[in-house]
């Protein structure tokens, strides 16, 4: 019997996960979150169904009113009748899980909507990195059958920006007068935002701060895939200017697809995390060989009196060489 | 004449650093800072002299007194005849140079001191990053005949960690009341301290820090390399404390020699500098690949379908099945 079917067979909470079963979902992000042996099954088995969403990221500093507006986002979303996926990253917090952070709260009035998933992480629920895992529970969420992820970020640190990298579109929520001026904004971030979005814009200083983006934006002398970041104005607490804010997401997104952006992004998202496998691997050889090798420990633990630059190329040419002898085309001569 | 000699040269700036001459020594670090091409020849030169001086790091919130302490300590060791490097980094500074940082301006007593080389780096100096600039620029101190070398930095950020790994000793400077509680403080650089500096230690406030500290160090279950630290009380300002720090140091230094520490340091580190060089060639390969064989483009870029887990599996046994068959000892069967 065993070895009878050639095919592995597929994770069983796949096949719940895509029936709609909230709590498989749960499971899933929450296998994810303490990187459980099984993630890996998980993750390739969920792959299959990537790429069917379109991920959009909100991002601003605490207080910008991102909740109230993803809040709104998702009704207007709910109208059209899409299923929705939030997904709220806040590495300043640990705590994660279905309860809500702090001013999320806003949210729950969809908690108990069937076309509405809504989930927080922290640091605490994630082992591996924060980042890594959020990128992960997107594959969760589009297998679940989410039309549109909305992924809400504090626009902080570095885990943030690593979150977003994944997103289609990423919205900027800034706000007059709140110490948000444009030259003082983390550059990082004002560098991958598609979508400026001026919150609050009813209160004094908006026009000032319109103008500072305009001229950011007029100095620049070239745009990340073609793209000039359009500015939209709400108040999303009186949910003004929702129905703008989607479609300057709507028009990136056609923006991206019609110029091949999109598809490119996805290679590149995949080329990185493949690469980002193959070091974990060849750092498991390295310590493998150390431990096996003499020639190998003595060179990596500085026994021989060389610097790590030449020690690391002494290395590097074994193995090389060994590579080239069985390739079809050895490349003689051909330094690397 | 050419290749007559096997031996390949010394970069021409080694024999003048080696001579003492200040003004080598600045031209080497700023051809560091800026990755210059000759970086690679210069560091390979520089190597052999490495491991002479003692490393000490000071890190702590800024207005903790550190630039006081560290003035204190250059002159204590200048009595006892030492020769002193300082290397003070900044990652929240662009500046660089011989021109001191803000209120390092009170060391520049010693400035006109022969026996002592004062740099400051900031981030706009570090082409490559700060962290590893600012350890390659130890080299050249240690080169230099720089018998201790002090390295100060602010500690706030992953940076500084990364600086401060290749210290012997890590002194954290902390101050009564100025919201410096062991609680609140980096826990990242409350785990590395190696002495623990309670300056300003004439402030109300003091006692109650001492014990904080004394309560977290018999929460602890173990010390790492089996040192406890000891808390030292300065009032740097006066000058008070300076010789106990200075003894506290020394012991440490002992300690981490008596116990083989200092050794296994130096091991892991160069393993881990080696380490980083390989995973640098390795990326280059992974490139060229790509751009040279059609199987490995596919599999990196995602257009195979299989998850990037299952594509890097299959693109790394490939490559382990060609070192192995030209292997002395292959393993056959054996999981890497």
């Amino acid at each position: 019997m065993a070895g009878h079917d050639q095919r592995p067979s597929r994770h069983p909470l796949v096949e719940r996960i895509l029936g709609g079963d909230r709590r498989a979902v749960a499971r899933a992000i929450t296998l994810i979150e303490n990187e459980a042996p099984e993630k890996r099954m998980l993750l390739r088995d969920l792959y299959p169904f990537a790429g069917r969403a379109q991920i959009v990221g909100f991002t601003g500093s605490p207080g910008a009113g991102k909740s109230t507006l993803v809040d709104q986002v998702i009704s207007y979303l709910r109208g059209a009748g899409l299923q929705v996926g939030v997904l709220a990253v806040d590495p300043s917090s640990p705590f994660t899980g279905g309860a809500l952070l702090g001013d999320r709260i806003r949210m729950s009035r969809h908690a108990a909507d069937p076309g509405v998933y809504i989930r927080s992480m922290g640091t605490r629920g994630a082992v591996g990195g924060l980042a890594k895992a959020a990128r992960d529970v997107l594959y969760v969420l589009e297998a679940f059958g989410c039309d549109v992820i909305l992924v809400e970020t504090v626009g902080v640190g570095q885990s943030e920006l690593d979150v977003l990298t994944v997103a289609d579109t990423i919205g900027l929520v800034l706000t007059p007068g709140a110490g948000d001026h444009v030259q003082t904004a983390k550059a990082g971030i004002m560098e991958i935002a598609d979508v400026y979005i001026v919150n609050k814009a009813d209160l004094p200083g908006a026009d000032a701060l319109v103008r500072e983006i305009e001229l950011m934006l007029r100095d620049k002398a070239s745009f990340r895939e073609d793209w000039r970041p359009p500015i939209v104005r709400t108040v999303a607490a009186r949910g003004e200017g929702t129905e703008a804010v989607w479609q300057a997401v709507r028009t990136h997104l056609a923006h991206l697809e019609s110029g091949g952006w999109r598809a490119a992004r996805r290679r590149l998202r995949h080329r990185s995390e493949t690469t980002a496998v193959l070091h974990h691997l060849f750092d498991r050889f390295i310590a493998e060989r150390a431990a096996s090798d003499d020639t190998w420990r003595r060179l990596l633990d500085g026994e021989t009196g060389l610097d790590p630059q030449t020690c690391a190329e002494q290395l590097w040419s074994e193995l090389k060489q060994r590579v080239a002898t069985t390739e079809h085309e050895a490349l003689p001569g051909k330094r690397i």
